[in-house]
């Protein structure tokens, strides 16, 4: 496959068009942005840390029978997947309190939810990511109702696999994050990336951070928290 | 009647207890705070024109099928309601885009709604009254999934007919907050006040704010708007 020309550059990713018009290039880059932009870093390593992490997540997930814009893992930084036109809806799936959770509702980290909990956040960096309730989804023409729907059942389904394979590493899926696509024939596919930049991953015997934390808290070295990860994961 | 000793100073009002155990006394205060007790002022006549507007509504809508805690206007500034236990959620009725809405979602103030959209938000000044989905007041145990339910029904309602009364009126029902309590048989019931404080109301021909947003945004003068709304309500 040939890489083309530069479609987009976000904050973690650039993504490039290729010679198949349904597939995309995607390269993982070294940098951490949290807080909306305004803490920012290089980190070496980190791009093929999410973009490891994210493959074999993703083809785990295929694995269990839940499909995603996931084609193939190219190299420690690139991938290929399908090209999707994004919802722009980040879909929060939480198995315990933590960060805008905690901090908004008043409940203490780590506490467990009674259970899972789908939350949907409007993805737009210039009003800070807002929370939305399915009725404002509605209102803005994001989704249809049909489509919230799917999207919590997907979003459900993904935690369950996730939950338990992640259990076994004696790691604690606290929350993550998720994006959708719809593909050219207009189907919903899981997209973007599962790594430690959008899942909160603690220790299971020690409530080690093994996430972004490390990076928007300075608690330690984010590099070595994700290798630790990809360790368990049974990566490179 | 006889008032008792004083069981609650809020921002607006003050909760007397009575010699009859299910009915407590409120007293309207002439003071106005905004931004989360950020802003204060005292303004006279605030407590008058809020016990009269929100005992004409409630009577209004009282005659029209739908019960709350008030039980009767005692004086220009006090009224006797049933005793209830507020559900820690304010819900939120909206016709147009407007205020935090507006603010959190970027669309336009005044933007008609496809249809009248209901929201909760967490009744906790600590917090900040931080918006929450059925999801949050489910895990938080604020109310049942049938009594959410039972909220969103009944402030539609109100809504309904407030929309028209006030369309009448020349006014444009923006949007409102309500708030419910359970009495001691623990049944739901429409309670605290419904008046300028509590609405957005658009004067229908020149979008003059006839509402706390005078007195947040400082647009002239609370008092001469609240009075503009109780004359139109044919009130004293």
């Amino acid at each position: 496959m040939e890489k083309r020309e530069l479609l987009y550059e976000g904050k973690a990713k650039k993504i490039y068009s290729t010679d198949e018009n349904d597939l995309v290039w995607i390269e993982y880059k070294d940098s951490a942005t949290a807080f909306n932009g305004e803490k920012k870093a290089i980190i070496a390593g980190k791009g093929r840390l999410n973009n490891e992490i994210t493959s074999l997540l993703f083809s785990k997930l295929q694995e269990r029978g839940i499909a995603s814009h996931f084609v193939e893992r190219l190299s420690e930084t690139e991938q290929i997947v399908r090209k999707v036109t994004i919802i722009p809806l980040e879909t929060v799936v939480r198995n315990a309190a933590a960060g805008s959770f905690s901090k908004r509702l008043g409940v203490e980290e780590g506490k467990p939810l009674s259970k899972p909990l789908v939350e949907f956040y409007l993805k737009d960096d210039e009003l800070g990511d807002p929370i939305v309730t399915d009725d404002h989804i509605l209102e803005l023409g994001l989704a249809t109702k049909q489509e919230i729907e799917l999207l919590k059942e997907k979003a459900l389904e993904v935690n369950a696999v996730l939950s338990s394979f992640f259990a076994e590493l004696g790691v604690r899926l606290i929350d993550f994050k998720l994006e959708f696509g719809k593909d050219k024939q207009g189907h919903i596919l899981l997209a973007d990336e599962i790594s430690p930049d959008t899942c909160r991953l603690w220790d299971m015997e020690t409530n080690e951070k093994l996430d972004k934390d490390v990076f928007r808290r300075d608690l330690g070295d984010l590099a070595t928290a994700y290798e630790n990860i990809l360790t368990r994961l049974g990566g490179r």
